[in-house]
């Protein structure tokens, strides 16, 4: 970090903040400027609390240098994590081909799950999403089928070799949830739910972690880093959309997210555009856009009775609609030297 | 809601609306504009998914009416709630009196958190406010003393007769907080962390239901309305500052929330202008501005040491700050005939 | 617009509503719920202030139902309009091919100038863009070279055969920069300088204005309709980034735009990636975006020296990298079956 | 500036930014720390384009030290800025007593103008509100009275002694606005229109400067300094809501930038709780609030029938209701040791 002293800061308020620097373990080299005196400090400071320097006397503000993630920084791995969606299929998420979760946002019952998993596998998916626990935001809402739904998915697998990919949506279901699920998704209202996190690395099965709608990159791989420091390195980064004033959309799609995780993470990328926009008929372009920005993997929202499904009808789309979807992907994903 | 159709919407699309709609148990009006068909809906849908609408075949959009909350609405109770804060000083909050709670963001040592909950106390605080459990957003930081550090809270109390308001992270630890603690805080990134307010509903003590950095004041009282709907009706509603892009503060305090909150729901509000602005030079005229404006209750970070805070030092204010604070706090609460 | 009444309106308060709408020259349809009475409004409010009506006593809220642009509007003219870029190489955008504009930030002189335009040239673009007037955050920064900067684009027009797009700023420009260019750029920061708008509408050449940084849809055909009101209908809407709390991009490049704006306008729709993210690594993966995503035009900031660059080097790409990602366009646009 | 090199770096890449650094004739200082390398760059870069620096091989990031603005900063001029407000009243802004700016969003008629002047100035305004030319979102909206406004404008100061605030929104009518008006007002979607900026520096009367709606407080000063830096030290800096994901108001007040203004510049704070909540309902509790942070002037739309008004009416507030709030805000004035 770099301590940038007021202008007319005294030498016994840079004498202190050198103190103060020195008390933590770490060197300071102190600079003086035409304009400023800064106090450069020396060493890992990840783990040190800076906000404690703004609070001294003469000092108008801190400068972080390093990002405070480590095991989920490409500093530390080089090499790209592929991410196995498990079922027979053989699906992944970081290879050269682009991993496609489809699926109900809720599992509402046998016919129309089973049917939905055909359909998605025969146009080209390898995972199947489907809520069993749903956070909701009104507590009068449908909460999900709870484990009745957990052995549906797992039912839908053995049918068609999907991997499932379900919520998780508190520490004491972890357990439940991942003995039928392959992959345990952390929504992105529980992003910084850390104790949910720390449960979820301790349990081991690949995670497909939402960014909060909120959240900055930072804090978005500071709670990979969570699931990581527990040693689970399977972990999924799904953008979904974060919170702005647009209102034609229920989130804004933050596709140039894609480039820069690849670029200071090594983990593999989901894009989810059904949640990132909330409208059916977005989510074609979204998906194409996504893939052209080298999404390594998608999440897409399929129901086969929009009108009466339970849950965030707005945003799915027909098993038919993503059928074509999934060939305008296929086509973009060779365009940019990849499969889907 | 009103369900707009699109310009020239055929009739069979208008029909298929109103069969919808009747499916839900709702009633139907269909109005013939110049413009645009709108088919109204009537009766309560505040527990029916509107979005499924938005993906009929010739619907534009559907505008909700009503809002989705009801115990937390002015419409079912109109009289103020006013929740007890605990301790023997008879602290409150929603009442004629701004209720205030200070002390260090997180529980250090016995030493500290005695000195500071006596210093608060004199300057006419009558609850204290610190973290035995910190949700941090960096794995590697300091997580908090847990049971050790409520038990220091208890002893505080004794002390000086504040009540305890303390933060509780996890469902699996509500029953252990609530054995110390007066009031149970719920953070702002556990507000949408469905399992926790249930569970801090049915616990029944007090809760401090901080806004989630993007939440709606929707979603906000929809969290509150969680709680209530478990039977616990003392719930405070905290602004806490919102995410923004602005970048001179760690957030965005949003005080008209103070005066549309209390225009439409009878829930107390605190404001917190210590997370609300992230700079302790913000937190004096931010206090003045929240009680001028009607807040019912502030809670402010205080450190002995700032400089050597564990968490969140830059927006910490001393003892001394503090009471000077205090004696501006009670002149502004007198000029809009409160107390402080 | 619907008119909603608060819960428990008298009927007097009603009437007086249904007074006010006849004033201004609508019908009137009451629907009394049975939560709610709303008065639905009937006929073209599109230009009446429907803000007066949430004054009137006994009023929850008013909720508009037209959009209030019409010129922009697929409503008004069903089929896309194509816009042409000017120069000798025939570039159009809104056709099948995607119009690609490069150049740099700033013209700063002759060599600089006619080297990019003759490698984006050879690399496949068609338009040529370049400021000589430079909106400048800061009063200190260098301003552009005003009318000599015009004559270089016009001599590199010469030379190359691209359409020149230049920005300007302030209405006693307008004439002196239609004199020299083919395309009048409207800038993010001018886009509600209603003025100016009226100003290029009359002038008559085609315009790219681009979207306001905080600017909804809404506004942004707004801004386009004061142009097309004036007689000119050659406008392309120019997504450039909106400003959100995301601070690793310099804005937030939203891509739903494209196809909303496709949705429910008939104009061309050109994206900024140089611009839309802040750094010119970013700039090649959102170039692709944009075209998968349905995007009609790309412009592109291309500096021969980046590191030297009077204004914006680090969104710039080098000549070299521009050609690269030209072919990687072309692919991506052949995939959805556009050219490039 | 910092410039923070890569992890990794080489001596070549480093060697090179201190070649560059060298080349705009300020000094570097080279840290070589144990996790990555900074370039401290020392001398004034105030005007410097930095964003350079970010597109040279090995750089990670460049951090600013030094504010860009310096007029308008308190470490070029220490005492505060008073700026007078006009008319026979004396009203100033920035002195002890709070200055109080009230009247209709829009000049509409002599009556009307004159009936409100009268009632402002009884309740204790010393300036006049009143737009003559007005920027409209829609083409088709009302866009003011122009010179017989201003006319208006000049007849009511006569009456009442009041100073005339009133906008401009072009360069070319900065003349015509100055003859008649005592303020000139620079609204919110000009804040960046340089040129416009550029000329009411040069005329020279006092300039009430509107920020952007997502301006930053940087933006917002470099806005201030482009009027300063022609000579025009008279400027007041207008809070006005910024434009957040929030939707109960039209913008959130973010009254925090009052004390940060002070505490960076000396210029004086305007608050406009009328644009900065769009409901006249909030508008009372932000006055107060407005006053308790420390705001040295308001601004605030009155309006005699509002259901009448021709622009603005849900947020102006009755002359009845304007008193009131007057005597609450001379109240709140005097806990803070001011008048209002």
């Amino acid at each position: 970090m770099v301590v940038v002293m007021k202008s007319g800061a005294s030498q016994s308020q840079i004498d202190h903040v050198v103190k103060l620097v020195r008390e933590i373990g770490l060197k300071d080299h102190v600079i003086v400027g035409t304009e400023r005196t800064v106090v450069a400090v020396i060493g890992d400071d990840r783990n040190k609390d800076r906000s404690r320097f703004e609070t001294v006397d003469g000092v108008e503000k801190v400068v972080p240098i390093l990002a405070p993630y480590k095991m989920a920084s490409k500093e530390v791995k080089k090499e790209r994590t592929v991410v196995p969606l498990g079922g027979t299929l053989g699906g992944k998420v970081g290879s050269q081909k682009v991993g496609v979760i489809a699926g109900p946002c809720s599992v509402e019952n046998k016919a129309q799950l089973l049917e939905i998993a055909h359909m998605v596998k025969e146009a080209g998916a390898v995972g199947l999403r489907g809520g069993a626990f749903k956070p909701r935001t009104n507590p009068y809402s449908f909460q999900g089928m709870g484990e009745k739904g957990l052995e549906l998915l797992a039912l839908a697998r053995e049918e068609t070799g999907l991997g499932v990919v379900t919520e998780v949506i508190a520490v004491e279901q972890v357990k439940l949830v991942a003995k039928y699920a392959d992959v345990l998704q952390v929504g992105a209202r529980n992003m910084q739910n850390f104790n949910l996190l720390t449960a979820v690395g301790e349990e081991g099965k690949p995670v497909l972690l939402k960014r909060g709608m909120s959240a900055t990159l930072e804090e978005f791989l500071l709670a990979a880093e969570y699931i990581m420091s527990r040693g689970n390195g399977n972990v999924m980064l799904c953008e979904r959309g974060i919170r702005t004033y647009e209102e034609y959309v229920r989130n804004t799609l933050a596709l140039a997210a894609v480039p820069e995780l690849h670029r200071v993470s090594h983990l593999p990328v989901v894009i989810d555009p059904s949640q990132g926009t909330g409208k059916s008929y977005l989510v074609d372009s979204m998906c194409r856009a996504a893939v052209a920005a080298g999404a390594d993997g998608l999440i897409i929202e399929v129901h086969n009775d929009p009108e009466h499904a339970l849950t965030d009808g707005a945003q799915s789309v027909t098993p038919q609609q993503f059928a074509e979807m999934m060939r305008a992907i296929k086509r973009v994903a060779a365009a940019v030297d990849r499969e889907a």
